[in-house]
């Protein structure tokens, strides 16, 4: 693939959360267990520029994102962050919430699917990892709390109330948001925000092997489907077919679309190469 | 709080139903038991009234909706309502639609979060009542119609053709209001529509207790929780994202935000006070 | 009912699958069962401008699609469409994209609800076909699978990443849509995609049994909320309801609204007309 712009990523050395690429499938481990995975000032920011720098990256084609020692992320640190920010004013404030809101932006906007691999505690800014990823594997005993109003803030942060309704339904969506209560793992699969349900062993490994699949299919083409399903989000129908019709036939027109009709009509297994 | 403009409606009397504010959770009672709790045109317009009045009141930080008599609500009632409207002109039925539908625009406006508790008959614009509603609890014996078809009209009432999907899918939705039928407790928990279902001794006091715990919570955040899953309903995932940023970043400049920070630190639980 | 401008449908011959008109219910069969019923640049085309003509059709009140031999659609053919695709340029490829794209706008477009009555394989642009239906009956051992990506190409393909999301959420919608996996019948009717699973040998005459049902029903007000869903899809809350009111206001001056009130009154069964 004609990488230009194109940034190499593959060996990116992260400061605030473990990185590594394998078969062009990335893994972003947050890694304070002995806290359960808090995100920080400092971790928000190096994961809003990656992802950010993904969406140039010609050598990443998938994104497992996971915590370490059996919890996902408890969010911002109370201590980090709540803490200071209880003593800025309003432009900071915004400052703030706008780069965790642009963390979010940063990962609707690569091409590269997101596999969330859920175990533990996945709480608040944690939550929301998981909810703007494309894909979430969790564990029966995860437990995902939407837990801003616990400290005395609205559930609308970060997208929340914009991206939860539309996985788990408006009347669930409100009362998680409304309560910050536990969502089970059970729950969380039978109400859809969980894809599967995995062993507590294996729910890293699940994740990564459903990203490899991806990174090794028509990559050009999922990153088309992560964007249409971005951008069909607030048209109508028509629009969102003649949208279609456009992103399609552009696909149509990439060597893999041929390369699954050659190995159609060979009887073989197409071997895709995201062009 | 300082509640300018502010209204006190802790003790409104109600004319056309009950109406009881206890530890600021008001509870709506529809109670014409003998017919079902039928809406009439006094009824609605009492009913927007009252939200509408609700959107400046400092004193009621809550809603619960129910029915009198182990009903709901039977929806417009024949005699009452669609008798008349029989032998209206056309502005005349459009000043009843907009009416019907302005009061679920104040359910849908005022801050308060809005608990409905529904057992037995729950039928057009009963339906409606509950579907406009943010929390659902039901029980298992109740029977929710959007029977508006039944009657010869369209299943597009009081914005059911926007709301329903939103909380159950589009298929589901779509097979309810072509057809009137009724939605089962069990498949209305299994769907989304319904939040818990509750014993029918114990539906009304599980909405209040649940009614109270938010009225106890931070509401001044609670009424921008519920304001932006109204306001990001139509917008892009990217435009949402910065609306939340601003709505937060409002609401970290709440004393309740420092309570709750306040507290975590001193090992104690936050009061908070809605501002 | 007034048919003007008004077209006769109920006698029309198809070429390139089966169609018969039994009491003012239309039913569509794709008829290659030997290949599984794909579906062919000739059957697009006349699909296409059947619903089209069905939106003025006056004699077709309801709408069934299914498929012969116990597979519902393999979606396009692999020899007579993906083949030929490989050889457009790109004014071509968008010109294929555009017609199939017509075909699901024709399909919401049209006033008469359309139930699939899915069996076996439902692939591809199958799978689209059921999905731009209104009302989906299926099989425990139906399997539908939007495998676009199989072939190379992206899932946005006929509106799917507008329409899936909003029948079986966000999540799950992503997954199919990246993958191409078969969604099992149990699966479907879980989340949503099935209204209904029905045994092999009766889904198409529940199909038809439920579109009779509609067709004896107020079948102007069933095109109005036909027409609202797709309408509100993409309009704030305040507006739907605003576009609803008008559009109840419409459906109360019929005669069908009053034909119900005078059957109540009379305590009898209302005779729907469809004015």
């Amino acid at each position: 693939m004609h990488d230009l712009p194109g940034s190499r990523l593959a060996d990116y050395r992260a400061t605030h959360f473990q990185y590594l690429v394998q078969d062009r499938v990335a893994t972003i481990t947050l890694d304070r267990p002995e806290r359960k995975n808090p995100l920080t000032f400092d971790s928000y920011a190096e994961l809003r520029d990656l992802f950010r720098a993904l969406a140039y990256a010609a050598d990443v084609k998938a994104v497992v994102i996971t915590g370490a020692g059996d919890n996902f992320c408890s969010g911002g640190d109370v201590h980090e962050i709540i803490g200071p920010l209880t003593r800025l004013d309003m432009p900071g404030l915004l400052a703030f919430t706008r780069m965790t809101g642009d963390l979010v932006k940063a990962m609707r906007a690569c091409p590269q699917p997101i596999v969330a691999a859920v175990d533990g505690v996945c709480a608040g800014a944690g939550a929301i990892l998981a909810l703007s990823s494309d894909i979430r594997y969790g564990t029966a005993r995860s437990k995902t709390a939407f837990l801003f109003t616990r400290v005395g803030l609205a559930g609308c942060d970060m997208g929340a109330c914009a991206l939860l309704p539309r996985v788990i339904g408006q009347g669930r969506a409100a009362e998680l948001l409304y309560t910050g209560r536990v969502l089970t793992g059970e729950e969380a699969e039978r109400w859809g925000f969980f894809n599967r349900l995995c062993e507590p062993q294996a729910v890293l490994s699940e994740a990564q092997a459903f990203a490899a699949l991806l990174a090794n299919g028509p990559t050009f083409a999922h990153g088309m489907t992560k964007k249409m399903l971005q951008q069909e989000w607030n048209m109508g129908v028509d629009e969102a077919i003649e949208a279609e019709a456009q992103a399609q036939a552009i696909c149509m027109a990439t060597r893999d679309f041929h390369r699954a009709y050659e190995a159609f009509v060979a009887k073989d297994q197409p071997r895709f190469e995201g062009n």
